[in-house]
């Protein structure tokens, strides 16, 4: 077991209550093994740990490493051309026409093997990783079908395998309907989705089960017959909800306890309220209102004032967010949805565990893991504040740089 | 001299009149020193140089290496806490009263040596070398002072000399009053922007003139006796016009035969009509644009109908656009001001060249300096489509990888 001692920095815990993000004096702290052994005042260091080697930081900041709480990493193809024909003016229908939409990322993704999908989804993984961020959900949901859904969450679980990174999956064959059931929602989901969710879970691939609740994907109905399967199999929920219309789709979720919902351009107050009374984060996704040119934002001073927890997310993915970053999307967070610095820096930290249900990680405690980001900044808020800056001096996964 | 081939890539030259993007066929690529001396197709390849040392692209995309030619990149201090004070509800007063706007970064920039310049501002520079740019303009205006303004000019030449890329620098002390010269522009015009061009005109500091023409800045009549100063030295200029309000100041900058006017949101036919007879380029912005979540995008459809060459900028800088990622505002010229991935590669390329007087890159052609980018994406839209992701595989700067 590894243990050292980083002195000289400034310690951001993110633990709230205190200081704006936790702030602490101190600057020292104790990493033993995987975990957050001591934090404090270097002259304040318990003799068990004068002998351990010391890592002078020099200064440098240090959060908990990012979460990235909502992604939809895997997939093959782009839809590079599609945002191109968009731009000359194309219409939907051409596009269509050409083989775009989900359903090109669909065809593209059925036809990749697994370790295919691994080639083109590790380089994205692993400009996250170079920001700093130890924990990553991905989704399933371009696959549609049984084994293609499974065939994206064992990309996924190997994602995790191969990198020193924890995913978190999400099976999300409540996504869309494939082409084949087109106009037979309720088929799709006896057919496809709840066998799909049976399979993969009994694969152990599945740590939560997503669906995407609006006029153009589930209904309300159907998305609670997923939602009852998943209760059936001990697993949490989350959903896609109120993105663009309300379906009251986040109160429907809060119900079964979600762990989170997610997007919420268009929640209301009773949504809130649900969602504050369940302890369903709120998880905002700026990179899909920015690349849509959304103008209806989140209604963060509501979940503010209702004291809902909220966490920011790439939504990477290859249609509507092809967005890879998460610090930019901090940056969003409070350029388009106004949160402050702060908040953003808990929608990727603490909230994002809690988006997650990870308990131990996302702030700097005592007994929790070191997942540790090191930055070259001087305040907290750079982090936000910058755009397309990268300022990581060193990253600790459990631990180990 | 070292000379080699370029074999088995994908070339978008960006010569306008052909193909989308100048794709060319071949896929074969000549340096001889710094310049690219052939293009065509393997087979063709000429016997004086079928003996070059070869390298395998793969597939690989090269296009010319990027340009970043609005820039103020050179600055001390940075403005966080004043981004983080205005999204925790603070006035434009309380701001002012915590040393917070544009005067924090004058007299950062002011407090800091050469030296200390180039430290803070390497890192910035590297970041955009890391996207595969090659020449870069730098403005002062943070200084305001003689001395100040020189320095900044300085620390940009260094850049120059330290760096592998190409710096164009503009003059910009009519960037604002300083707090010494409240009120009283005509005198600050007279005994600090004229004198300061003068010296760093004589010391070879200067490649441009710059000015901010603006009802919170300087009025076209003052920027009109910066430009005939900077005619009788023989320099070019450029300025920021119409970025809040229309003044005229395209159409001021265009009757001095200027390189660019840049920003433009509010510009009219009239200007683009002037723009377009004297050869001026519009520089778009859309970093400024999004940090400052404005809603008048400039006038994109008439600048194409009228054929006014387009570039699109960084625009870097510590207030208004904390940018860092000319690849992303690349996405943002599209997403925010509907301009085509073409368009927007041509914004970054031989526009960008254009619009900094370079007339030896920007392109693929013979004769040009091998300013070259490989990438590892399939088709040039990916550029502009994806946010966050640098797919950059390596960078040749006249012709030194
Ligand atoms: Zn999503
Ligand atoms: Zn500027």
């Amino acid at each position: 077991m590894t243990s050292f001692l980083l002195t000289n920095a400034k310690l951001a815990t993110m633990v709230p209550g205190g200081e704006a993000y936790g702030l602490r004096p101190g600057g020292a702290l104790v990493v033993k093994g995987e975990t957050i052994a001591w934090i404090g005042k270097e002259t304040d260091l318990p003799e068990a740990y004068t002998g351990l080697p010391k890592r002078d930081l020099q200064g440098a900041l240090v959060t908990p490493a990012l979460i990235d709480c909502h992604t939809h990493i895997v997939y093959g193809g782009n839809r590079a051309r599609e945002f191109e024909m968009r731009l000359e003016g194309a219409t939907y229908e051409e596009i269509a026409r050409a083989g775009g939409g989900i359903v090109s990322s669909v065809k593209a993704t059925r036809q990749a093997s697994v370790d295919q999908l691994l080639e083109v989804s590790l380089p994205r993984v692993d400009t996250l990783i170079w920001e700093g961020v130890t924990a990553l959900e991905i989704k399933s949901g371009y696959g549609l079908s049984i084994e293609s859904e499974l065939n994206m969450l064992r990309a996924a679980r190997r994602i995790g395998q191969l990198r020193p990174i924890r995913v978190k999956t999400s099976f999300l064959a409540a996504h869309a309907e494939p082409p084949e059931y087109k106009g037979e929602p309720d088929r799709y989901i006896d057919e496809v989705c709840l066998p799909a969710l049976e399979q993969a879970h009994a694969e152990g691939l599945v740590d939560a089960v997503d669906g995407f609740c609006e006029g153009i994907a589930f209904s309300p109905e159907q998305i609670a017959r997923v939602f009852d399967r998943a209760k059936a199999l001990g697993l949490p929920v989350k959903l896609h909800a109120e993105q663009l219309s309300n379906l009251g789709g986040a109160a429907l979720a809060a119900s079964y306890g979600a762990l989170s919902a997610d997007h919420l351009e268009h929640l209301d107050e009773a949504g809130v309220k649900a969602m504050a009374a369940a302890g369903t984060v709120a998880v905002m996704l700026p990179g899909a209102y920015y690349m849509l040119r959304e103008t209806k934002a989140p209604p963060v001073a509501l979940l503010r004032q209702h004291g809902v927890p909220m966490a920011l997310a790439t939504d990477c993915n290859p249609g509507t967010s092809p967005v890879n970053s998460l610090l930019f999307t901090l940056n969003m967070g409070c350029t388009l949805f106004r949160m402050t610095p702060e908040e953003a820096l808990a929608g990727a930290t603490r909230n994002a565990a809690q988006a997650l249900g990870l308990t131990d990680c996302g702030t700097l405690e005592v007994g929790k893991r070191a997942d540790l980001a090191v930055w070259g900044i001087e305040h907290p808020a750079e982090l936000s504040y910058r755009v397309g800056f990268n300022p990581l001096i060193s990253r600790y996964f459990g631990g180990m740089e």
